[in-house]
Protein backbone atom coordinates (compact mmCIF):
# COMPACT_ATOMS: atom_id res chain seq x y z
CA UNK A 1 0.00 0.00 0.00
CA UNK A 2 0.54 3.64 -0.31
CA UNK A 3 -0.46 7.23 0.77
CA UNK A 4 0.36 10.07 -1.30
CA UNK A 5 -1.06 13.42 -0.89
CA UNK A 6 -0.75 16.64 -3.00
CA UNK A 7 -1.89 20.31 -1.95
CA UNK A 8 -2.39 23.00 -4.58
CA UNK A 9 -2.29 26.28 -3.04
CA UNK A 10 -2.68 29.48 -3.88
CA UNK A 11 1.44 30.09 -2.71
CA UNK A 12 2.69 26.59 -4.31
CA UNK A 13 2.38 23.13 -4.32
CA UNK A 14 2.86 20.51 -1.61
CA UNK A 15 3.71 16.94 -2.25
CA UNK A 16 3.95 14.07 0.30
CA UNK A 17 5.18 10.30 -0.13
CA UNK A 18 5.58 7.53 2.13
CA UNK A 19 7.61 4.85 0.84
CA UNK A 20 6.49 1.40 2.32
CA UNK A 21 5.86 -1.48 -0.95
CA UNK A 22 4.48 -4.47 0.40
CA UNK A 23 4.16 -7.86 -2.10
CA UNK A 24 1.51 -9.53 0.80
CA UNK A 25 1.73 -8.79 4.33
CA UNK A 26 5.39 -10.95 4.80
CA UNK A 27 7.25 -9.00 2.17
CA UNK A 28 8.10 -5.27 2.95
CA UNK A 29 10.42 -2.86 1.33
CA UNK A 30 11.51 0.69 1.15
CA UNK A 31 11.13 2.23 -2.17
CA UNK A 32 10.72 6.01 -3.88
CA UNK A 33 7.45 7.07 -4.61
CA UNK A 34 8.22 10.53 -5.40
CA UNK A 35 10.37 11.12 -8.57
CA UNK A 36 11.52 14.97 -9.20
CA UNK A 37 11.66 16.87 -12.77
CA UNK A 38 13.46 20.16 -12.62
CA UNK A 39 14.88 22.28 -14.94
CA UNK A 40 15.19 25.34 -12.46
CA UNK A 41 14.06 28.12 -13.83
CA UNK A 42 12.59 26.85 -16.97
CA UNK A 43 9.66 24.38 -14.83
CA UNK A 44 9.23 21.67 -11.40
CA UNK A 45 7.48 18.96 -11.20
CA UNK A 46 6.91 16.16 -9.14
CA UNK A 47 5.57 12.71 -10.06
CA UNK A 48 4.12 10.66 -6.84
CA UNK A 49 3.03 6.69 -7.61
CA UNK A 50 0.72 4.39 -6.03
CA UNK A 51 -0.37 0.85 -7.48
CA UNK A 52 1.90 -1.65 -8.58
CA UNK A 53 5.56 -1.60 -8.29
CA UNK A 54 6.85 -3.16 -11.49
CA UNK A 55 4.37 -0.89 -13.39
CA UNK A 56 5.22 2.82 -11.37
CA UNK A 57 8.70 1.90 -12.25
CA UNK A 58 8.40 1.06 -15.69
CA UNK A 59 6.52 4.04 -16.18
CA UNK A 60 9.28 5.97 -14.61
CA UNK A 61 11.93 4.46 -16.63
CA UNK A 62 10.05 5.28 -19.92
CA UNK A 63 9.44 8.95 -18.69
CA UNK A 64 13.84 9.55 -18.38
CA UNK A 65 14.35 7.39 -21.44
CA UNK A 66 11.88 9.95 -23.49
CA UNK A 67 13.70 12.87 -21.76
CA UNK A 68 17.04 11.04 -22.72
CA UNK A 69 15.78 11.28 -26.33
CA UNK A 70 14.53 15.10 -26.44
CA UNK A 71 12.18 14.44 -28.59
CA UNK A 72 9.24 17.47 -27.86
CA UNK A 73 6.39 15.11 -28.42
CA UNK A 74 7.13 12.48 -25.80
CA UNK A 75 9.60 14.17 -23.23
CA UNK A 76 8.25 15.78 -19.81
CA UNK A 77 10.72 18.17 -19.82
CA UNK A 78 10.31 19.62 -23.20
CA UNK A 79 6.24 19.18 -22.92
CA UNK A 80 4.60 23.23 -23.93
CA UNK A 81 2.86 23.01 -20.89
CA UNK A 82 1.11 20.84 -17.53
CA UNK A 83 -1.59 19.21 -19.65
CA UNK A 84 0.94 18.10 -22.23
CA UNK A 85 2.92 16.03 -19.13
CA UNK A 86 -0.12 15.13 -17.89
CA UNK A 87 -1.14 13.45 -21.22
CA UNK A 88 2.03 12.25 -21.57
CA UNK A 89 2.63 10.47 -18.45
CA UNK A 90 -0.96 9.60 -18.82
CA UNK A 91 -0.15 7.91 -22.19
CA UNK A 92 2.72 5.97 -20.57
CA UNK A 93 1.26 4.91 -17.70
CA UNK A 94 -1.94 3.19 -20.00
CA UNK A 95 0.46 1.59 -22.06
CA UNK A 96 2.24 -0.04 -19.34
CA UNK A 97 -0.79 -0.86 -17.03
CA UNK A 98 -2.84 -2.58 -20.44
CA UNK A 99 0.62 -4.35 -21.01
CA UNK A 100 1.20 -5.58 -17.71
CA UNK A 101 -2.27 -6.36 -17.05
CA UNK A 102 -2.90 -9.01 -19.41
CA UNK A 103 -0.13 -10.74 -18.87
CA UNK A 104 -1.03 -10.99 -14.88
CA UNK A 105 -4.66 -12.44 -15.29
CA UNK A 106 -3.78 -15.46 -14.54
CA UNK A 107 -2.51 -14.70 -11.34
CA UNK A 108 -4.90 -12.72 -10.50
CA UNK A 109 -2.97 -9.67 -9.05
CA UNK A 110 -3.58 -5.99 -10.07
CA UNK A 111 -1.10 -3.96 -12.11
CA UNK A 112 -3.10 -0.80 -11.57
CA UNK A 113 -1.66 2.61 -10.20
CA UNK A 114 -2.17 6.05 -10.14
CA UNK A 115 -0.33 8.81 -9.85
CA UNK A 116 -0.34 12.58 -8.79
CA UNK A 117 1.60 14.78 -10.83
CA UNK A 118 1.94 18.98 -9.70
CA UNK A 119 4.20 21.42 -10.92
CA UNK A 120 4.62 24.48 -13.60
CA UNK A 121 6.24 25.65 -16.40
CA UNK A 122 7.42 29.01 -17.30
CA UNK A 123 4.40 30.76 -18.70
CA UNK A 124 1.84 28.35 -17.47
CA UNK A 125 -0.03 27.65 -14.76
CA UNK A 126 1.14 25.59 -11.69
CA UNK A 127 -1.60 22.41 -11.96
CA UNK A 128 -1.56 19.47 -9.57
CA UNK A 129 -3.06 16.12 -11.15
CA UNK A 130 -4.78 12.80 -10.70
CA UNK A 131 -3.88 10.48 -13.29
CA UNK A 132 -5.69 7.00 -13.72
CA UNK A 133 -4.24 3.48 -15.18
CA UNK A 134 -6.88 4.49 -17.62
CA UNK A 135 -4.89 7.56 -18.72
CA UNK A 136 -7.29 9.89 -17.96
CA UNK A 137 -6.56 12.13 -14.97
CA UNK A 138 -8.63 14.89 -12.97
CA UNK A 139 -7.37 18.48 -11.49
CA UNK A 140 -7.41 19.96 -8.11
CA UNK A 141 -9.36 23.18 -8.02
CA UNK A 142 -10.38 25.83 -5.43
CA UNK A 143 -13.25 23.79 -4.62
CA UNK A 144 -11.22 20.75 -3.49
CA UNK A 145 -7.39 21.60 -3.53
CA UNK A 146 -5.68 18.71 -2.29
CA UNK A 147 -5.23 14.93 -4.08
CA UNK A 148 -5.10 12.04 -2.83
CA UNK A 149 -3.50 8.40 -4.59
CA UNK A 150 -3.22 4.78 -2.15
CA UNK A 151 -4.37 4.52 1.21
CA UNK A 152 -6.48 7.90 1.15
CA UNK A 153 -9.49 7.57 4.10
CA UNK A 154 -7.74 7.72 7.39
CA UNK A 155 -5.79 10.99 6.23
CA UNK A 156 -8.73 12.84 4.56
CA UNK A 157 -10.54 13.96 7.54
CA UNK A 158 -8.11 16.58 8.38
CA UNK A 159 -7.35 17.72 5.11
CA UNK A 160 -11.16 18.52 5.04
CA UNK A 161 -10.77 20.71 7.72
CA UNK A 162 -8.09 22.59 7.19
CA UNK A 163 -6.76 22.78 3.81
CA UNK A 164 -7.94 25.87 1.69
CA UNK A 165 -6.61 27.43 -1.60
CA UNK A 166 -5.72 30.49 0.85
CA UNK A 167 -3.71 27.99 3.42
CA UNK A 168 0.37 28.72 3.49
CA UNK A 169 2.91 26.56 2.22
CA UNK A 170 3.93 26.32 5.59
CA UNK A 171 0.57 25.25 7.14
CA UNK A 172 -0.06 22.80 3.58
CA UNK A 173 3.20 21.17 4.70
CA UNK A 174 2.10 20.69 7.99
CA UNK A 175 -1.28 19.51 6.92
CA UNK A 176 0.19 16.84 5.04
CA UNK A 177 2.19 15.77 7.40
CA UNK A 178 -0.65 15.49 9.96
CA UNK A 179 -2.67 13.56 7.28
CA UNK A 180 0.07 11.34 7.05
CA UNK A 181 0.74 10.47 10.74
CA UNK A 182 -3.17 9.66 10.87
CA UNK A 183 -2.30 7.42 8.09
CA UNK A 184 0.89 5.69 9.37
CA UNK A 185 -1.21 4.89 12.49
CA UNK A 186 -3.52 3.09 11.00
CA UNK A 187 -2.49 1.27 8.43
CA UNK A 188 1.27 -0.88 8.71
CA UNK A 189 1.73 -0.85 5.05
CA UNK A 190 2.48 2.90 4.70
CA UNK A 191 5.27 3.17 6.26
CA UNK A 192 8.23 5.96 7.11
CA UNK A 193 10.48 7.48 5.85
CA UNK A 194 8.92 9.93 3.84
CA UNK A 195 9.62 12.28 0.88
CA UNK A 196 8.29 16.03 0.66
CA UNK A 197 8.51 18.47 -1.64
CA UNK A 198 6.92 22.08 -1.97
CA UNK A 199 7.28 23.82 -5.12
CA UNK A 200 6.39 27.76 -4.96
CA UNK A 201 4.03 28.87 -7.57
CA UNK A 202 5.59 31.07 -10.44
CA UNK A 203 9.42 29.85 -9.19
CA UNK A 204 9.55 26.95 -11.66
CA UNK A 205 12.31 25.58 -8.89
CA UNK A 206 12.09 23.48 -6.29
CA UNK A 207 11.89 25.38 -3.09
CA UNK A 208 11.88 22.37 -0.41
CA UNK A 209 13.06 19.06 -0.62
CA UNK A 210 13.50 16.71 2.34
CA UNK A 211 13.36 12.91 3.71
CA UNK A 212 11.50 12.23 6.59
CA UNK A 213 13.87 9.48 8.47
CA UNK A 214 11.85 7.15 11.03
CA UNK A 215 12.71 8.63 14.57
CA UNK A 216 13.18 12.51 12.99
CA UNK A 217 12.85 14.89 16.02
CA UNK A 218 10.74 17.29 14.77
CA UNK A 219 8.11 14.79 13.01
CA UNK A 220 7.90 12.69 16.03
CA UNK A 221 7.14 16.57 18.31
CA UNK A 222 4.50 17.31 15.79
CA UNK A 223 3.03 13.94 15.77
CA UNK A 224 3.13 14.12 19.59
CA UNK A 225 1.94 17.95 19.89
CA UNK A 226 -1.58 16.63 17.61
CA UNK A 227 -1.91 13.49 19.88
CA UNK A 228 -2.29 16.29 22.74
CA UNK A 229 -4.54 19.01 20.69
CA UNK A 230 -6.99 16.62 19.88
CA UNK A 231 -7.00 15.08 23.16
CA UNK A 232 -7.57 18.00 24.62
CA UNK A 233 -10.02 19.41 22.01
CA UNK A 234 -11.68 16.15 22.81
CA UNK A 235 -11.55 16.76 26.74
CA UNK A 236 -13.38 20.06 26.29
CA UNK A 237 -16.33 19.24 23.78
CA UNK A 238 -19.82 20.25 25.35
CA UNK B 1 -22.61 1.68 3.30
CA UNK B 2 -22.91 1.60 7.19
CA UNK B 3 -20.78 2.79 9.74
CA UNK B 4 -21.30 0.98 13.57
CA UNK B 5 -19.22 1.39 16.04
CA UNK B 6 -19.14 -0.15 19.82
CA UNK B 7 -17.24 0.67 22.71
CA UNK B 8 -16.25 -1.87 25.44
CA UNK B 9 -15.75 0.63 28.89
CA UNK B 10 -15.58 -0.48 32.47
CA UNK B 11 -18.26 1.33 32.74
CA UNK B 12 -20.54 -0.26 29.56
CA UNK B 13 -21.00 -0.35 26.42
CA UNK B 14 -21.84 2.35 23.95
CA UNK B 15 -22.68 1.58 20.20
CA UNK B 16 -23.60 3.98 17.76
CA UNK B 17 -24.92 2.86 14.16
CA UNK B 18 -25.89 5.44 11.01
CA UNK B 19 -29.15 4.45 9.12
CA UNK B 20 -28.57 4.82 5.35
CA UNK B 21 -28.58 2.17 2.93
CA UNK B 22 -27.50 2.03 -0.67
CA UNK B 23 -28.70 0.00 -3.53
CA UNK B 24 -26.07 2.11 -6.01
CA UNK B 25 -25.57 5.45 -6.09
CA UNK B 26 -29.21 6.47 -7.09
CA UNK B 27 -31.39 4.55 -4.70
CA UNK B 28 -30.72 5.49 -0.82
CA UNK B 29 -32.69 4.74 2.10
CA UNK B 30 -33.31 4.86 5.53
CA UNK B 31 -33.37 1.60 7.35
CA UNK B 32 -32.71 1.08 11.58
CA UNK B 33 -29.58 -1.25 11.68
CA UNK B 34 -29.65 -1.07 15.73
CA UNK B 35 -31.82 -3.89 17.22
CA UNK B 36 -32.61 -3.75 21.43
CA UNK B 37 -32.88 -6.77 23.16
CA UNK B 38 -33.52 -6.23 26.83
CA UNK B 39 -35.31 -8.31 29.82
CA UNK B 40 -34.55 -5.41 32.17
CA UNK B 41 -32.76 -6.66 35.34
CA UNK B 42 -31.80 -9.66 33.33
CA UNK B 43 -29.99 -9.08 29.97
CA UNK B 44 -29.25 -5.81 27.73
CA UNK B 45 -28.19 -6.58 24.12
CA UNK B 46 -27.81 -4.12 21.11
CA UNK B 47 -27.22 -5.84 18.12
CA UNK B 48 -25.97 -3.09 15.24
CA UNK B 49 -25.68 -4.61 11.01
CA UNK B 50 -23.84 -3.89 8.00
CA UNK B 51 -23.92 -5.10 4.72
CA UNK B 52 -26.48 -6.84 2.63
CA UNK B 53 -29.84 -5.25 4.01
CA UNK B 54 -31.77 -8.35 2.62
CA UNK B 55 -29.35 -10.76 5.06
CA UNK B 56 -29.50 -8.20 7.95
CA UNK B 57 -33.20 -8.30 7.78
CA UNK B 58 -33.78 -11.77 7.69
CA UNK B 59 -31.14 -12.50 10.67
CA UNK B 60 -32.97 -10.44 12.93
CA UNK B 61 -36.16 -12.11 11.61
CA UNK B 62 -34.89 -15.30 12.30
CA UNK B 63 -33.78 -14.44 16.27
CA UNK B 64 -37.06 -12.93 16.95
CA UNK B 65 -38.96 -16.01 15.08
CA UNK B 66 -36.83 -18.01 17.62
CA UNK B 67 -37.14 -15.41 20.73
CA UNK B 68 -41.00 -16.13 20.17
CA UNK B 69 -40.76 -20.14 20.19
CA UNK B 70 -38.57 -19.86 23.23
CA UNK B 71 -36.43 -22.44 22.52
CA UNK B 72 -33.53 -22.30 25.06
CA UNK B 73 -30.82 -23.83 22.47
CA UNK B 74 -32.11 -21.01 19.26
CA UNK B 75 -33.52 -18.09 21.42
CA UNK B 76 -30.88 -15.38 22.21
CA UNK B 77 -33.49 -14.03 24.95
CA UNK B 78 -33.12 -17.62 26.76
CA UNK B 79 -28.98 -18.66 26.00
CA UNK B 80 -27.05 -18.82 29.04
CA UNK B 81 -24.10 -16.68 28.60
CA UNK B 82 -23.35 -13.88 25.85
CA UNK B 83 -20.71 -16.26 24.04
CA UNK B 84 -23.56 -19.06 23.44
CA UNK B 85 -25.85 -15.36 22.07
CA UNK B 86 -22.77 -14.76 19.44
CA UNK B 87 -22.92 -18.34 18.98
CA UNK B 88 -26.72 -18.59 18.06
CA UNK B 89 -26.45 -15.01 16.22
CA UNK B 90 -23.22 -16.55 14.36
CA UNK B 91 -24.85 -19.43 12.86
CA UNK B 92 -27.80 -17.86 11.67
CA UNK B 93 -25.98 -15.35 9.90
CA UNK B 94 -23.64 -17.46 8.49
CA UNK B 95 -26.89 -19.79 7.23
CA UNK B 96 -28.72 -16.82 5.74
CA UNK B 97 -25.53 -15.17 3.71
CA UNK B 98 -24.68 -18.94 2.62
CA UNK B 99 -28.05 -19.62 1.47
CA UNK B 100 -28.34 -15.80 -0.31
CA UNK B 101 -24.60 -15.78 -1.38
CA UNK B 102 -25.34 -19.13 -3.41
CA UNK B 103 -28.61 -17.82 -5.46
CA UNK B 104 -26.56 -14.26 -5.93
CA UNK B 105 -23.49 -15.39 -7.82
CA UNK B 106 -25.29 -15.00 -11.70
CA UNK B 107 -26.04 -10.88 -10.25
CA UNK B 108 -21.91 -10.47 -8.95
CA UNK B 109 -23.77 -8.77 -5.62
CA UNK B 110 -22.41 -9.85 -2.46
CA UNK B 111 -24.96 -10.77 0.38
CA UNK B 112 -21.83 -10.14 2.60
CA UNK B 113 -22.81 -8.68 6.18
CA UNK B 114 -21.62 -8.48 9.50
CA UNK B 115 -22.65 -7.30 13.01
CA UNK B 116 -21.71 -6.25 16.65
CA UNK B 117 -23.27 -7.16 19.28
CA UNK B 118 -22.60 -5.93 23.25
CA UNK B 119 -24.31 -6.68 26.20
CA UNK B 120 -24.19 -9.29 29.04
CA UNK B 121 -27.05 -11.20 31.22
CA UNK B 122 -27.36 -11.66 34.42
CA UNK B 123 -23.91 -13.48 36.19
CA UNK B 124 -22.21 -13.23 32.96
CA UNK B 125 -19.66 -10.36 32.05
CA UNK B 126 -20.02 -7.33 29.94
CA UNK B 127 -19.01 -8.47 26.25
CA UNK B 128 -18.61 -6.76 22.80
CA UNK B 129 -18.34 -9.15 19.77
CA UNK B 130 -17.78 -8.62 15.87
CA UNK B 131 -19.54 -11.17 14.27
CA UNK B 132 -18.40 -12.31 10.72
CA UNK B 133 -20.56 -13.62 7.60
CA UNK B 134 -18.59 -17.19 8.16
CA UNK B 135 -20.30 -16.75 11.61
CA UNK B 136 -17.36 -16.99 13.36
CA UNK B 137 -16.26 -13.85 15.75
CA UNK B 138 -14.08 -11.45 17.30
CA UNK B 139 -14.00 -9.96 20.51
CA UNK B 140 -12.75 -6.04 21.75
CA UNK B 141 -10.58 -6.29 24.98
CA UNK B 142 -8.41 -3.94 27.09
CA UNK B 143 -6.13 -3.21 24.00
CA UNK B 144 -8.29 -2.71 21.78
CA UNK B 145 -11.70 -1.23 23.22
CA UNK B 146 -13.97 -0.73 20.42
CA UNK B 147 -14.89 -2.69 17.24
CA UNK B 148 -15.97 -0.97 14.17
CA UNK B 149 -17.72 -2.56 10.97
CA UNK B 150 -18.80 -0.85 7.81
CA UNK B 151 -17.10 2.46 6.58
CA UNK B 152 -14.48 2.15 9.37
CA UNK B 153 -11.49 3.78 8.46
CA UNK B 154 -12.56 8.12 8.51
CA UNK B 155 -13.52 6.86 12.28
CA UNK B 156 -10.58 4.94 13.24
CA UNK B 157 -8.05 8.16 14.47
CA UNK B 158 -9.80 9.53 16.60
CA UNK B 159 -10.34 6.23 18.15
CA UNK B 160 -7.34 5.15 18.78
CA UNK B 161 -6.48 8.78 20.11
CA UNK B 162 -8.95 8.90 23.11
CA UNK B 163 -10.88 5.31 23.88
CA UNK B 164 -9.13 3.57 26.79
CA UNK B 165 -11.60 0.89 28.86
CA UNK B 166 -11.24 3.67 31.72
CA UNK B 167 -12.65 6.17 29.20
CA UNK B 168 -16.24 7.12 30.91
CA UNK B 169 -19.56 6.00 29.73
CA UNK B 170 -20.25 10.16 28.33
CA UNK B 171 -16.74 10.69 27.12
CA UNK B 172 -17.18 7.08 25.12
CA UNK B 173 -20.61 8.98 23.95
CA UNK B 174 -19.03 11.80 22.44
CA UNK B 175 -16.58 9.69 20.97
CA UNK B 176 -18.15 7.41 18.66
CA UNK B 177 -20.03 10.60 17.75
CA UNK B 178 -16.56 12.54 16.53
CA UNK B 179 -15.56 9.34 14.97
CA UNK B 180 -19.22 8.83 13.30
CA UNK B 181 -19.43 12.80 12.32
CA UNK B 182 -16.10 12.24 10.46
CA UNK B 183 -17.06 9.20 8.41
CA UNK B 184 -20.46 11.08 7.66
CA UNK B 185 -18.44 14.05 6.22
CA UNK B 186 -16.19 11.40 4.01
CA UNK B 187 -18.83 9.27 2.76
CA UNK B 188 -22.12 10.21 1.65
CA UNK B 189 -23.40 6.54 1.91
CA UNK B 190 -23.28 7.13 6.01
CA UNK B 191 -26.15 9.21 6.74
CA UNK B 192 -28.03 10.81 9.37
CA UNK B 193 -30.25 9.55 11.44
CA UNK B 194 -27.65 8.07 14.06
CA UNK B 195 -29.24 5.01 16.97
CA UNK B 196 -26.86 5.45 19.89
CA UNK B 197 -27.46 3.25 23.13
CA UNK B 198 -25.62 2.64 26.35
CA UNK B 199 -26.24 -0.09 28.32
CA UNK B 200 -23.94 0.31 32.20
CA UNK B 201 -21.79 -2.59 33.21
CA UNK B 202 -24.05 -5.14 35.72
CA UNK B 203 -27.35 -3.01 35.12
CA UNK B 204 -28.35 -5.34 32.93
CA UNK B 205 -30.76 -3.02 31.24
CA UNK B 206 -30.25 -0.68 28.90
CA UNK B 207 -28.90 2.99 30.48
CA UNK B 208 -29.94 5.27 27.38
CA UNK B 209 -31.39 4.80 24.06
CA UNK B 210 -31.84 8.18 21.32
CA UNK B 211 -32.18 8.88 18.08
CA UNK B 212 -29.96 11.56 16.68
CA UNK B 213 -32.24 13.55 13.73
CA UNK B 214 -30.65 15.90 11.01
CA UNK B 215 -29.98 18.84 12.10
CA UNK B 216 -30.23 18.02 16.33
CA UNK B 217 -28.95 20.89 17.90
CA UNK B 218 -26.52 18.73 20.46
CA UNK B 219 -24.87 16.97 17.69
CA UNK B 220 -24.33 19.68 15.36
CA UNK B 221 -22.82 22.02 18.43
CA UNK B 222 -20.61 19.23 19.02
CA UNK B 223 -19.46 18.58 15.15
CA UNK B 224 -18.89 22.47 15.24
CA UNK B 225 -16.57 22.35 18.52
CA UNK B 226 -15.02 19.47 17.25
CA UNK B 227 -14.50 21.28 13.73
CA UNK B 228 -12.96 24.48 15.87
CA UNK B 229 -11.04 22.30 17.98
CA UNK B 230 -9.24 20.71 15.22
CA UNK B 231 -8.21 23.69 13.52
CA UNK B 232 -6.98 25.38 16.37
CA UNK B 233 -5.21 22.64 17.65
CA UNK B 234 -3.73 23.05 13.82
CA UNK B 235 -2.84 26.55 14.08
CA UNK B 236 -1.01 25.93 17.61
CA UNK B 237 1.44 22.93 15.96
CA UNK B 238 5.38 23.55 16.25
Amino acid sequence: MTYCVGLLLDSGVVMLSDTRTNAGFDNIACFRKMFVFETPGERAMALLTAGNLAVTQTVVAKLRHEIAREDPARSIMLAPSMLQVAEIVGRTLNGVYVDTDSRMQRGEVSASATMLLGGQRLGGQLRLFLIYPEGNFIEATEDTPYLQIGEHKYGKPILDRVVRPSTSLEAGRKAVLISMDSTLRSNLSVGMPLDLVTIRRDEHRVATRERIEPGDPAFAAMSDAWSRALREGFANLP
